[in-house]
This record gives C-alpha cells, structure tokens and sequence, in this order.
C-alpha cells in the first residue's frame, strides 16, 4: 500500500494540506487556503439554515474519500494534488442535505465518498481517449444512486427529496426582482456549488476563489450573473432562481471553459460565454429531466455541458503555464502517455 | 476564421447549394436539389396544416447551423458536403412544432441549431473509435435538452408537446385499415421525418430521394411500408400509427444500412429488414420510455438501432464507390487517418 | 456461412454442448453439465409457479441465440465456449415472465434473442478499449425496449410487470425475519438470476455452481447472504427483499469479481465485498429510477457495478489459469490483440 506508506513518510501537514486542496478543487482550485475557506463558507451557510450535519458531513466525506484513496493505492501525484477529495466533499454536503440524520445515512454517506475515489479512476479511464476528466461525475453518478435508492430503502430515508411528480405547476412566478433580490440571488447560485443557500456563503466562496486566482471568481460571478439573466428572460421557475439553483452549474462551466482547460484569451471567453448560455438550458432541460424521478440534478448540467465544450477539442492556445491547475497536467499527462 | 473566408473566397453560389444539401443530408443524400425538394415538401405539409413557423424554423435552423460552421472554422470538406446542416434543420422543423410562436423560442432555436454543429464534431470524436457516425443525434440530444427545459422556463412554453403521463390508456386502437389508409399512413411515415403530418409530403420527399437515389426511395419506401405492418400486426397504437409516427425512424434506418453504410447487396438487404424490424420495437421502446417525460423520441430510434446494427463491423463488400454519399467517405477518411 | 459449417463438421454433441455452456455462462460457468442443471432449476421453479412458458421460452431463448451466432458467422471459438447463448437464455426467461403468452411474444422473444448475439459483438467492440466485456448487458438493454413496447403494442401485453408509480407506498414494511425465512430469502436470490422465484431453484444453482467451480458456489452464496443483511438493515421494501430480488444482481457481482476477473486471493475477495456492498444501494437506486417506467431492472445493477470495480483496472494478481473461465480468456486475447 505504497499511497498510504508515501503519505505516513510526509509530515502530517502535507495530508492535511492535501485533504484541504480536496475542497479547492471542486472549484478546480489546487489550494489549500481555498479549500480553508471553501469549508468555513459551508460551516457559516450550514449553521446559518439550521443543518449543522451538512457541515460535518462535507467533512467526513472529504476525509472518506482521501483516505480511500491512500488505501487503494492510487496515484500518489494526484493525491498530492487534491484530486481524490473533491467528489467526496460533494457527496458529504448532497446526504445530509436530502436524507435522514440517522446512522444508516452516514455509514452510506462514508462508502459512497469512498466509493468516488475509485470511480474516478475508472471513468478517467474511460474518457481518456478523448483528453477529457470525468470532473464531478463520479460524485453525480453514485449520488443520484443512493437517492433514488432511498426510495427503496426506507431506514435511510429522502424525507427532503423534492416529491416525485410529471408535471410542475405553472404557478409559482412571482419572483422579487428588485436589485438588492438580485445580488441574493446570483451571490446563492455561487454558494449552490456546494449545495448551500446562504448569499454570505456565496460571498465567502468568491473571496476564496480571488485567492487562488482572480479569472476564476471573475468567471464565477459572471456566469452566476449571465445564468439568472437567461432564467429571468425565459420566466424559469421563481423559486428555483431565488434559491440560487440556475447558477451553481454554469458558475462551475464558467471557470472550467474560462480560466481552467483553456488559456485567458478572448476567444476563450466567448467560448466560455456561449458554454455558459448553454448550461442554463441544459440545467432546465435536466431539472425538467428529474421531475419523475424527485432527485436533484447536482452538478450533472455542469458535467454535460462542459464535455460539449471540450469534444470537438478546438485549439485556442492551449494554457502554457500549468502550474495553476492540475487539471490541466493531467490531460497534457495523458497525451504524453499515449 | 478560415471556413469563412473558404465560402467568402467561392460563388456565393456555392454556400446556397452547400446550405440546400445540408436538408439533403437529413436522409443521407449529398444533392442541392434533393435538399430543395425536401424544403418544398416542408413547405406544403407546414402550410397544410397550418404551422407555417415550422417551415421558417426550417430555414432558420438549417443556415444558422450552416453559418456557425463557417464561424467557428469547422472542417471545410464537411461544409462543402452538407455535414454541417442536417442536425440544425431539424432543430428549426421540431421547436415550431412543440412550442410556442414566441421571440424566446426563436432565439432559443438559433442557438440550438448552431450548438448541434459542435456537438456533433463532438460525438463525432467520440465514436470515432468504433467507426460510426453521430448521426442525427446531436439534434436529438440537444433538443430533448429544450423540450425538457421547457417545462421549466415557462415563457418558452412547450403547450404541443404531449402531457406526461405514466401509462397509455388501452382504448384508442380504432383504426381504419381500408387501402387507401394503409397508402395515407405510408406516405405519412415518410414525411414524419422532417416532423411533417402530411401524405402530399411523403409523396414530395419520395420523389426528391429518387432524383438522387433510387435505391433509397426504394428503401425508405419498405421501411415505411414493413413498420407499418408490423405496428398492426402487434396491435400497436392507433393515433401513432395513422399519423405516421412508426414509420419515420425505420425509413432511416433502411436508408442507412441497405444503401448508405453498405454496398447494395442481398445480404445488406437481409440486415436492413432485420434493422427495419428492430427499429420498429426500439421505436416503441423509446416512445414507452418517454411516457413520463412527455417528449417526442424524434429520430433516436433511428440513431440507437443503426448503431447497433453498424458496431458488430460484419463485412458485406463496403461500397465501393464513395462518390454517393460523404457519410461512407467520412469513415473511409477516419479509417486511413487511424 | 463458415461457423454454421463449423459446426455442421462437428458430430451433433458439439453443437448441444455449446449450446448447454450458455445457459452456464449466465454465471461465467463454461460447462455444460452446470447449463444442464440450470435448466433443470429452471424447469423445476417454473413448474412449481404455474408459469411453465418461461421455462420453455428459456429453451427456445438460447437455442435462437446461438443458431444466430452460427448463421451470421460470428467467431467460432466464442461459439464452442457457450458465449452466444448466455444473453438468450435471459431473454427466454424474461419474456413469458413479464408479457401475455400470445404469439406475437413468441416471434418477439426468438427475435430479441438473436439480436443480442450481435449486439453483444456491437457493444464488446466499444468496449474494448477498456478492456470490459458487456456482461448480460445486452439482454438487459434489448428486453428493456420490448418491454417498454408492450406499453404501445397492445397485443404484446403486458400485463405482468409493474403498474409505473411515481412513489412506493411505505407500507409494507412486515417482513418474517424467522431463521427458515431468511434461508428461503438467501436461496430465492440466487434463483432470481434466471428470474426464478423458488428456494429449490436456488439450492439447485448451488449445485449446479459447484459441479464446476466451488469458488464460485461460494461466493453466489456470500452475495445473495451479504446482500439480503444490507437490505434488511436499511429497512429495503419487504416483498423485494422476500422474493430474492435484492440477491441476484449481487450474486452476478461477487462472482464476477471474486472469481472471474481476479484470481482468487484476500485481496480480490476484499474488492469482491466492497462489490457486493455497492451493488446492493445500486439495486435499490435502478430499483427507483425504473418506478415511472413500471419495468425491472433485470441484471443492469450487477453489469453497472461490475464495470464500476472492473474500470479501474487495478492490478490484483490476474488469474494464471485461464481454463476455469472464457471470460478471462477473452480479456487476454483482447490484450494482445491490441
């Protein structure tokens, strides 16, 4: 167990700064004061909208899913760079948040952050042929598992999934559009990223983001801004852009196309806007998807969308500099594999 | 911006006729004056049923996604040969036809149509491995995405799109089976490809895949005609049959695997009746799958059955003369690339 | 026609045999005395429940199935192993289990069965690349279709599966946990894996799992017992947990995992356990997302998961000695194909 042992020989901060890049990067940020103020931005929300056990669950799942790693024995680089944490945090805040606060929910939501971290792999695996990350789709994947198992399952109960119906009604319009309403509601689609509705959760993240690199909060804010434009222009769903749940994926498109996969052009940038645009009617489309089914879409709409973008692998100066994000070491890594 | 200036740089001649076999392509057929046929075909079912949005989305769609692949730079060759439009013509046929006449679907139609021509270069990459085309599936995919959106963006209103319902009420199977029926029903099968409820149609576009090929007016002809016997054979239902909705995705098919993708053989013969036949059940499959959702299965019947009958590789003498159909070309081309 | 001549070279007792070996390759077993057995479970459970055509459609399923792969020429070598039958006799088993015993299920069933023989060829080609086979995947995906036809093909009824809910009534929750319960539960999971809801089956599976590989008995016997713990502690709906239906996709899984594709060591049986554990929320979450369509998940759960503790590819000591198992040996060949 050569991960484990390499970890036990590092002092113990370079784990812990490890397990803290987790959180970074689910907003494809490699650092650990990011991921700092990533998981006090969930703990202020958490508190704020009375579930504590949100918290501590992107917490268990954080360190769930890096020990797996560890054990399992995967690629030691990787896990240096917080690529194992990031699913796991996300499967920490979604049980919590739509499930039961009973032992059943927690020894689940402890195998599947494990279960991410080898799921990854295997999906890296099976897209690497096309230079593409699996991004949050393990996290989506087993998530939308264990959710709608709790259909089945009625000890580890989804009392806070939305209620499965064919149809919503087209009632619910009246949205608050005032500018102080507004700033609310773009500053909740950031915080939504990691499942929080609190706008001082959203303020907190675009700090954390400025930390590590200014494009990306840049990206994050316009593509929360330009997502609740489109949602307003179309008449979506009032409660659904009050509560932030048309930007959380586009915000996460946004920094992907933007600032992440590709360098800082202007090309990129109408790129990453067209990709933005694109995201909010995948959201809807997947949103509209779930209606039968009373589960969530997660970041599935930002996972779709992202793969669009990146498929017909058009060149727009590819990202010289690769230090800022792993993620795009490991898609020049492949290519030199290959 | 080279496929640009490419078309700038020709007769303006040339982008007409490279935009007109963008409609040919929708049935496989590299022909300017197949593609004006199939618009008059459009043309005369819109008007006669009073929809005449749907032949101007028609037109709409099919140069906006020509256009976006000059924009972006798309292969050239593919533009020259129509690859470019087929997907978003058919955008601009369906989103008239399932939702509201408003200035959010127009706009929304525009940029579906030009988002096919990326997503089809790649899906293309992606099943560039197994050597098969995308298909029509990019206009699949992406429409699904705002069909469902739809029912949550209530000023892009999806009113013609069917209620989602959980089970089929066993009752409407009243069907007139007198001959000239059985002919209406045909023919309607045919013109249910471009999404259009009228026989005349089907006709029209019989006589413009003649002008091309007669091989595929013959095969879409049996295609048409063998799921039609079938759908009554298994008590299949009323409505659909008599509006022709069994009939469009084996029409493709029987274009794409007795004509296109193979040489013209008995024993390509033999396996487009088996893929005819295996549309026809895959047909109802998908139109039970979409129950709940209440969304069309547009051609994705044709799209997953024609896979399934391309990926086993069996050889059958590939054509061997390209010079009728870019699709053979296409993969011919990715084969030497490899 | 060369694999129908093959075969017609041999004396008679080739053809029965490899024809046997695919009932016994539905759980990786090549060998016909354990396909004979099956059989003999089969008939015994489909007798005891009144419902003889399913095990008649069983017969006709594999012998349909594997008379395809002679006459479109699929490789010989699978042909002699039993890989043709094994998704057939599935398919046999499926069809008079869910839909009315009318003609038009007959023709469907003999024409569905041959379809998976090639579409197993389709799908083992995408997915070589990563060095995973398609498992009972093409039984599932093709059965899903026809039974989602029956919902328009109204002379194909049927009757027997599911009414599609939106929601589970919890409610019946009583379960019999009494020691002779449980044994019947456990032995009931195993039956199910050929859709059999009879204990003695189960105990005839054993045997017939033991006659050729006592690795593998073992481990259908930990799937189906680890399984019905998990679901019986997350409060599982009780008529699935007494009717075996938490225990068959676990069964396929550990088997798979703990004796196929891995040697057998700690290691794999620790990976084997976590497979098993996974399976059973990915039964439960399949189980949730099949309530609006009102169909089974068939093996779907276990060839997800399999995929899921396969892709990874971690390396845990390759089974030597391909004898015991085609499966590996098509692995193999794969491997150095390429």
């Amino acid at each position: 167990m050569s991960a484990l042992q390499h970890f036990l020989k590092q002092p113990l901060s370079v784990s812990v700064r490890s397990t803290l890049r987790g959180a970074g990067q689910v907003m494809f940020q490699q650092s650990a004061w990011t991921g700092i103020l990533f998981l006090a931005g969930i703990f202020w929300g958490a508190y704020e909208c009375h579930t504590p056990a949100v918290a501590w669950g992107a917490v268990v799942g954080l360190v769930a899913s890096t020990v797996a790693g560890m054990v399992i024995n995967e690629n030691f680089e990787q896990g240096i760079d917080g690529l194992w944490g990031f699913n796991g945090v996300l499967v920490g805040c979604a049980f919590p948040t739509f499930m039961g606060n009973c032992w059943q929910m927690w020894v689940a939501l402890i195998f599947c952050s494990m279960l991410t971290t080898w799921v990854r792999h295997g999906f890296n695996n099976v897209m690497e042929p096309w230079k593409v990350n699996s991004l949050t789709f393990p996290f989506v994947f087993c998530t939308w598992m264990f959710l709608l198992a709790s259909r089945y399952m009625f000890d580890m109960d989804g009392d806070e999934l939305s209620k499965p119906v064919l149809a919503l009604a087209d009632s619910c319009r009246t949205l608050d559009t005032g500018f102080g309403a507004l700033v609310i509601y773009w500053l909740k689609g950031i915080a939504q990223v990691f499942l929080i509705n609190s706008w001082v959760t959203g303020a907190i993240f675009l700090v954390a983001l400025a930390v590590c690199s200014r494009a990306a909060a840049l990206y994050a804010a316009l593509g929360s801004a330009l997502s609740l434009a489109i949602a307003i222009a179309y008449g979506a769903d009032a409660s659904n852009i009050a509560n932030g749940l048309f930007g959380f994926s586009p915000v996460l498109t946004a920094i992907a196309i933007g600032s992440t996969f590709y360098s800082i052009t202007w090309k990129s940038a109408v790129w990453a806007v067209a990709a933005i645009v694109a995201t909010v009617f995948i959201q809807a489309g997947m949103d509209g998807m779930m209606l039968p089914f009373g589960i969530p879409t997660l970041t599935g709409p930002f996972c779709v969308t992202t793969w669009l973008f990146l498929l017909p692998r058009y060149q727009m100066d590819k990202r010289a500099d690769p230090d800022h994000s792993s993620w795009v070491k490991d898609i020049e890594e492949e290519e030199n594999r290959q």
